[in-house]
C-alpha cells in the first residue's frame, strides 16, 4: 500500500504509527510480535467518534428520558427525568467527566433510561436513533460522526492481522449496535460499560432482559485493564485514548513483553471539531513522560469526518 | 475431508452433526448462516474435559488450600482449609452440583485459594499443575484429560469458519491457561466464572491483582446467556453441554433466527470413563422434548482420550 492512512497528514505521528506496525509485523525484525498477541484497544467517545457538545449516548438518553417523562408524569419527580423533560442541558453537562462530573453517576442516568426491555428492543431503538437523529452542529446522522483517520487506522491494523477492540466507558450494547457498520469491528470485540442483565425464562426459551443497575467495574480508568483481562485475556500492544479515563489502558500497553505504541488523541481543533483539555489533564501531562504519541487533530489529521 | 471426525463412530449423532455443519455453511442451502453469525459455545467440565472423580480445578484448589493451611495453621479454623489439610475429600464431594451441592459455594471455595496474587503468578501455577499433576485413575497429566472427539469437533467447526467459544462454569483464567494448547481456542474465546480483580497502580504501571469474591453472575445456568451476551453479543447456533447448568445455553441456541444444533454429552460409559446422571436430570429430560442431540459417550465415541 502506497498510502495506507490517506486521512493522516505526513509527519512524525503518521511515520511513528507506520514504522511501529511494520516493525512488529516483520518476522525479520527484533520487534516482531506473533499474530495472537497483536491486540489493539481503542477508546470510543472522543477517540473514534465525536463526544461534543455531549456524548452521543447522552443525546440518545435524553430523548428517551424525555419520552418516558412525557408518558409518565410521576417520573418528573426525579431530577434527571425533570431536566430532560424541561430540556435543561446544563444539568447533564455538569455530569460530564470532561467538566468535572462523575462518570459513574452519568452512566447511572444513562442506564436508567435503557432498562426494562429486551436487548433486541433496545438495539432497535439505538439503530433508529443513530440513523435518524442528527448532530446539532454538523447536521448529519450521529452514526456518521466517526473519525475517518481512526477508521483507516482500524482497517490498517486489521489488514496487518491485529485484533482491534473498542474499549469504551460508554455502553457496550449502544456501541455494538453500529460498530460493525461504522468501524468493521465485530460485536465480540466491543468492550464497554454495562447495565445489569437478567435471563428471563419464557415459553420460548431464555430472553435477556435489561435491568437497572451497573455491572462493576464500569469500563473507565482502572476498570479498563480489568475488562481487558476479562474480555481479551492479553495486554494490548497498541492502545489509543483521549482522556484521563484512558490513562490506565495507555500505560497497560507498556507493561507487556513486546514493543508498544500508545496514542493520545488531542482535541485541539476548534475550527473543524472541538478544542478541550478538561478531563484529559493528567494524561496529557503523562504523555511525554511515558513516551505516548500525542495525536494533534489539527495538525495530524487531513480529514476528520468522511462527510466533510 | 473424507472423515473429519475420526474419533466419532458412524451413526445418527455423527451424521446429524456433519449434515448440520454442511447445511449452514453451504450458500446454496436455505439453512445457510453468514460467517459472522457462526457462533458455537461449548461447556468445559464434563463436555470438553473430564470432571470425575472431581473437577480438575478442584484438584488444583485442594493442593493449593493444603499448601496454604500448611504454611499458616490459623487457616485450619475454616472448614474448607481444614478439609483440604486433612485430605477429607468427602467434604468437597458434597459441594459438587452433580451430588446436589451449590455451584456458587463451590466456586467460593475454589476462588478463596486463588486470590492475593497477580494474574501472571496464578497462571504460572495453573500451567505447572496441569502439566505435572496427574489424574488419579488414568495417571496422565491433567491437561491430557480432554475429550478427543470434542477437540476434533472444535477444529472441524473452526475449519468451517465458526467462532468456537468455551462457556464454562469453571474459572476463566484456569481454562485460558491451557485452552490454546489443548483446544486451539484463543484466550478471548474462553468465557468462565471469575474471581474479583483489582487494578493496582505500581511504579511499573497497572497490574491486575486477584481478589477474594466472585464476579456476578457466575457462569452457570441462567448466567450463561448473560455472559454470552457480554462476551459475544450474539446467540450461539451450536451449543454443547452435559449438565443442568447448560440447560439455558442449550435452549438459547434455539431462540435465534437460524437453524441450530444443541448437543448434550451423556456420561454413560463407566468402563472407559464415568457413568452419572446426577446434576443432569432436567437436561436429559428436556433433550427429546426440545430436539437436542444426546451424545452417548459409550456408543458415539470411538476414542475418548487421545492417550488411550
Amino acid at each position: 500500500m502506497s498510502n495506507p492512512l490517506p486521512s493522516w497528514n505526513d509527519g512524525k505521528t503518521k511515520e511513528r504509527i507506520l514504522n511501529y506496525v511494520l516493525s512488529v509485523t516483520d518476522p525479520n525484525q527484533a520487534a516482531f510480535v506473533p499474530v495472537k498477541d497483536r491486540i489493539a484497544t481503542f477508546d470510543n467517545d472522543g477517540c473514534c467518534w465525536n463526544e461534543k457538545p455531549a456524548y452521543i449516548q447522552l443525546f440518545f438518553s435524553l430523548a428517551r428520558l424525555k419520552q418516558m417523562a412525557t408518558d409518565d408524569p410521576t417520573l418528573r419527580d426525579k431530577p434527571h427525568f425533570r431536566a430532560a423533560y424541561e430540556g435543561d442541558m446544563g444539568y447533564f453537562a455538569g455530569l460530564d467527566p470532561h467538566a468535572g462530573g462523575d462518570v459513574k453517576q452519568l452512566m447511572q442516568v444513562v442506564f436508567d433510561s435503557h432498562a426494562g426491555m429486551t436487548q433486541a428492543e433496545f438495539e432497535a431503538m439505538v439503530v433508529e436513533f443513530m440513523t435518524t437523529a442528527r448532530h446539532p452542529r454538523y447536521n448529519v446522522p450521529f452514526k456518521l460522526m466517526v473519525y475517518q483517520p481512526m477508521v483507516e487506522l482500524i482497517h490498517y491494523l486489521r489488514d496487518h492481522d491485529f485484533k482491534v477492540f473498542i474499549c469504551s466507558g460508554g455502553g457496550m450494547t449502544f456501541i455494538r449496535s453500529v460498530a460493525e457498520e461504522v468501524y468493521g469491528i465485530p460485536r465480540e470485540r466491543v468492550i464497554g460499560s454495562n447495565i445489569s442483565f437478567e435471563t428471563k425464562m419464557t415459553d420460548g426459551g431464555p430472553v435477556i432482559m435489561r435491568k437497572p443497575g451497573i455491572i462493576e467495574p464500569i469500563n473507565d480508568g482502572p476498570g479498563k485493564p480489568i475488562n481487558i483481562e476479562l474480555h481479551i485475556g492479553r495486554k494490548p500492544i497498541l492502545a489509543a485514548g483521549n482522556s484521563d479515563g484512558d490513562l490506565h489502558m495507555l500505560w497497560l500497553a507498556q507493561t507487556g513483553s513486546y514493543p508498544s505504541l500508545s496514542l493520545l488523541i488531542h482535541h485541539d481543533d476548534a475550527e473543524r471539531e472541538y478544542a478541550y483539555d478538561t478531563g484529559s489533564e493528567k494524561t496529557l501531562q503523562m504523555a511525554p513522560e511515558r513516551g505516548w504519541s500525542v495525536v494533534s487533530m489539527k495538525n495530524d489529521w487531513k480529514t476528520i469526518f468522511a462527510f466533510e
